[in-house]
């Protein structure tokens, strides 16, 4: 059985977690907090961040990377191909999700889980206000973007399902949780992610909190 | 005939052209400064970032995030594979070229492109000593971390040349560039770099000077 490394609002984790519901893949979630920085981990994982997988049936060597390892199972798994048609197609899912995982990230994600979440565990310090605004400013143009992406076609990167799809689930998700998502005005966006709350692959995810955390009282709703 | 949307000291786009370089790719090059965030370039990609490329033979849909890049070329030219093996070496391959791409750029080169070339080329501004003296003491900790790799096995992901050795010398090979790269006592990376530096591929890159901005005299010498 493969044993994930994560904590529960890592969007990183999340991604590979729905990706992993869609196909079907069995595992155990191993509770890791790679801000500690635990020695056991980082000799698995120098780079210290989750997801880490592993597997002791197959040898027990790690899979690093949420990309690397969504592209792993995406090879060996048949099931839900979440990266798929042309060549073309297939970029297009990629930039999305690299769009995610780093833009969203880097201005919405990022500052909120420093703020409100490991601030407030390792630090026990009160969040930056003037932080958090300029996050949720930024949560706002790029709902934006989703929007108009949704508004040409039924998914994030084109008529099909893809791993875009989880990528901007997993991230639009911790910011939800972390109160950071303001849904007036972004309707397509809404519409689009109150189906993929309602996914089973979504539903376990959005059942688990994390310690001293409350989420606004929407967030695990389908009808929000 | 391509067209590559990039600027001669971004690290993402040295991988892709030394990607398309093995792969025998042609390719005209676009000069961007992406921190202009030149409107029409905007329009091509949202994230504002290099590398882009596109084909106006192919429909002149842009492909865009250096590593959509190049599993589109990897999907679609046979020659040279890059991100071979098992799906277990894959995502060994993988893991590496996000390891150059996220830690790597954020603790080296990023902030020696801050400080070295965008302050000098956007601000007419003096360099931080002090974030220079972080930058350059990071790089010899992960360089410790690629001699260690290089112990292992000849090449950066394992017996044969893979994308994470063009990611590690796009990388190194900018740092390398703005004075960052101390060589002594990295005798195993130093030995894997004269051989990437002795590369077809490679050498027109090496030969390419950004304005204002010289590089060390060892800087372009297979022999330093």
């Amino acid at each position: 059985m493969w044993q994930l490394y994560q904590f529960p609002l890592c969007p990183f984790s999340r991604k590979v977690r729905l990706l992993l519901g869609e196909k079907g893949v069995g595992y155990d979630l191993v509770r890791e907090r790679p801000w500690e920085r635990r020695d056991e981990f980082v000799d698995m994982n120098p780079a210290a961040q989750v997801p880490v997988m592993v597997d002791a049936e197959r040898g027990g060597v790690p899979l690093i990377d949420s990309m690397a390892i969504c592209e792993y199972f995406e090879e060996t798994v048949e099931k839900a191909q979440m990266i798929s048609g042309t060549a073309a197609n297939r970029a297009e899912i990629r930039r999305l999700v690299a769009w995610f995982d780093h833009q969203f990230h880097r201005d919405v994600v990022g500052p909120l889980l420093y703020e409100r979440m490991e601030k407030r565990l390792v630090h026990a310090a009160a969040p930056d206000a003037k932080v958090l605004r300029e996050a949720m400013k930024a949560a706002i143009a790029h709902l934006d973007y989703t929007d108009y992406l949704l508004g040409h076609h039924n998914w994030i990167a084109g008529s099909t399902m893809s791993l875009a799809d989880l990528a901007a689930a997993a991230h639009i998700s911790v910011a939800d949780y972390l109160g950071g998502i303001d849904w007036k005005g972004h309707e397509e966006t809404a519409r689009w992610y109150s189906g993929m709350k309602s996914r089973p692959s979504f539903r376990p995810l959005l059942a688990e909190r994390m310690e001293l955390l409350t989420p606004p009282k929407h967030y695990d709703d389908v009808n929000f």
